[in-house]
């Protein structure tokens, strides 16, 4: 490519403080370094921890290029990096897999210690950022910063996937369809015939769904306090529908009372303690199994004791227990086997430089997902 | 036998009230109805189940008559029973096996409907009692009371063991030696070549490293605040341990220190909440199981939701995962087999008559088990 090696200049939306909208900016995207990818973001996803961030969850993480939902094409490698080629169709990962370390080598975790060890998880080191605006370093977040044209991620954070793949749904499988799905059928390993439910019905808790109907669940009992959300959740395999503005009884009786005793396994998608305490205690006591999918750092998660001695097990998932490099594209396939849905999902179309009328849909729950068109593809 | 179908006069232990002395009574007990096993009670642990009753945690649970990990032979049956014969060898059961139920007949669980529904797991009903003293109903404690010579029992709640099994030594399969080492092996299902952390060095916990032992694990850090323990500890297995009021730092820290990010298996034999959340956070997060085996009703469990969302599992263990008239002979065999040890829990020896010195050693950590002996064998 006539970029390859140069500095290129591009549009981004830059979050240049808390609470505040993004702007759409002119930035300068360095060329990649050893192992590292440069990319050409095609789409992308809004999601949840896009706005967490920028109501200011992390103060300091500023000014940063949000976004980690997106898909697009390599336009150069750096030195060391022969798995991708310009023109390659890829997806940037937030959590990365580096394959040597000793959580790679394990089919235990999706973790990866490297990952962990350049805290990609939040907000990486200034010095590992390739974008820079009006002279300033701009942070990286997540380790992608999907919400501009271009933009520079290790090899070991990057999927190469299907040339045949739609990058404007693709995009969906860098975070939440992954991690709702996977949350079913990796983490609470989902049996056929069996009885979940799923707390909270935003793109994450729908994917949810479709992984316990994917796994064969009998019965999908979907929990939102927003009854509009149902009739999207039966598109996605739910059976049964309860708000729990409903009831006066709390939710866990009302589900322990229905699938006589508790479900089999259960899926908190909200990110909220209390729920998440629920969606434990509408598990069957003998061998019902929940899982944390819904993220937050707000307060403590509880239970009693008996809880978790009399027979249940309480997890968490990220990103769905998919080990990154090698799931995302086994997903991309999915999807283009039929196997798996994801223009459900999207509510919304805009281009990059309506992100923030996204972010206002995502906060009035107006949408299931937006997907913004980045660049030309 | 000459008592079979006639009320037995024998000798027990009655709790008559809340924080006093047990006293020993001359007490009738009735033959046993339908379905129903009279056992002599040969010998029986004193385990801190039985304390706890009589510190009061059920107010209503008196007169009572304690005890619950025992061992001796039957003396008669109920219609319906033939599983059972007059001399039998056997141990009572704290929870039963049906067989029958959809928890007996699942492999996820060694819960029993049958035990929830009659509530064996506190004071059966005053009707399920075949005990008399001074003309009152005395309650039958856990489905079991084994501080009596002699008992009645479902046959769901009897497990037959091997006529050549020592019941001062077994008895101790009927609750704490079972828990702790099914907590390992059967709940946690420690690993071959991993590191395990226990919590607790009381019997339970001594239990729980011989069960890691016997899984094979490389490692087992045992932990306690009396350093007094870990010759003891040594003796089934640990390899090394630590004391919690040796270091500054939280013993999680400590832990993770030791193991290069956390142990792969920790297991609470406490009974404390605040102790729970340690083992939680002792385990390497991308994969580390940590399962409550001490029991407790004062106080909630609490975690950052991120302890479980990086890959942690919280699981509960009750009676080991073991499903119990199937287990415990299976433990029975073992011990004849020299695989597990016995013998090296008992640290006192006495008669029923001096239960209550029993219970003061027990109150004051001055022992590991006592076993009295309740009948002549």
């Amino acid at each position: 490519m006539a970029t390859a090696g140069k500095v290129i200049k591009c549009k981004a939306a830059v979050a240049w403080e808390p609470n505040k909208p993004l702007v759409i900016e002119d930035i300068e995207v360095a060329p990649p370094q050893a192992n590292e990818v440069r990319i050409k973001i095609v789409a992308t996803g809004v999601c949840r921890t896009d706005l967490n961030h920028l109501l200011g969850m992390h103060k300091k993480g500023f000014p940063a290029i949000l976004g980690h939902e997106g898909a697009g094409m390599v336009e150069s490698v750096g030195p060391g990096v022969t798995e991708f080629q310009p023109g390659d169709k890829v997806i940037p990962l937030t959590i990365s897999q580096c394959k040597e370390c000793r959580f790679c080598k394990s089919p235990k975790t999706n973790q990866c210690e490297k990952g962990w060890a350049s805290n990609r998880y939040d907000l990486m080191a200034a010095e590992d950022s390739r974008f820079t605006c009006k002279g300033k370093k701009v942070l990286q977040f997540l380790g992608t910063s999907t919400f501009s044209q271009y933009t520079v991620i290790n090899q070991i954070a990057v999927a190469k996937i299907d040339p045949a793949a739609p990058l404007d749904k693709v995009c969906l499988l860098g975070c939440g369809v992954c991690t709702g799905f996977g949350a079913a059928v990796n983490t609470a390993k989902v049996e056929p015939g069996s009885t979940c439910a799923v707390f909270g019905l935003g793109a994450v808790g729908l994917a949810a769904v479709m992984g316990c109907k994917a796994a064969g669940a009998k019965r999908i009992i979907a929990v939102d306090i927003n009854p509009e959300k149902f009739e999207k959740a039966k598109v996605f395999g739910a059976s049964e529908f309860v708000n729990p503005k409903d009831h006066s009884k709390p939710i866990s009786q009302v589900l322990s009372e229905m699938t006589n005793g508790g479900v089999d396994y259960s899926l908190e998608c909200v990110g909220n303690v209390g729920v998440m305490r629920s969606a434990l205690e509408s598990c069957m006591n003998a061998w019902g199994v929940s899982v944390l999918v819904g993220w937050t750092e707000v307060g403590d998660i509880t239970a009693r004791p008996i809880q978790l001695i009399a027979g249940r097990t309480w997890k968490g998932s990220m990103f769905g227990g998919f080990k990154s490099k090698d799931g995302v594209p086994e997903m991309v396939k999915a999807y283009l086997d039929k196997k798996v849905k994801l223009d459900e999902f999207i509510t919304h179309k805009m281009t990059l430089d309506q992100v923030n009328d996204a972010i206002e849909l995502m906060k009035h729950s107006k949408c299931i997902r937006t997907v913004l068109s980045v660049s030309p593809n």
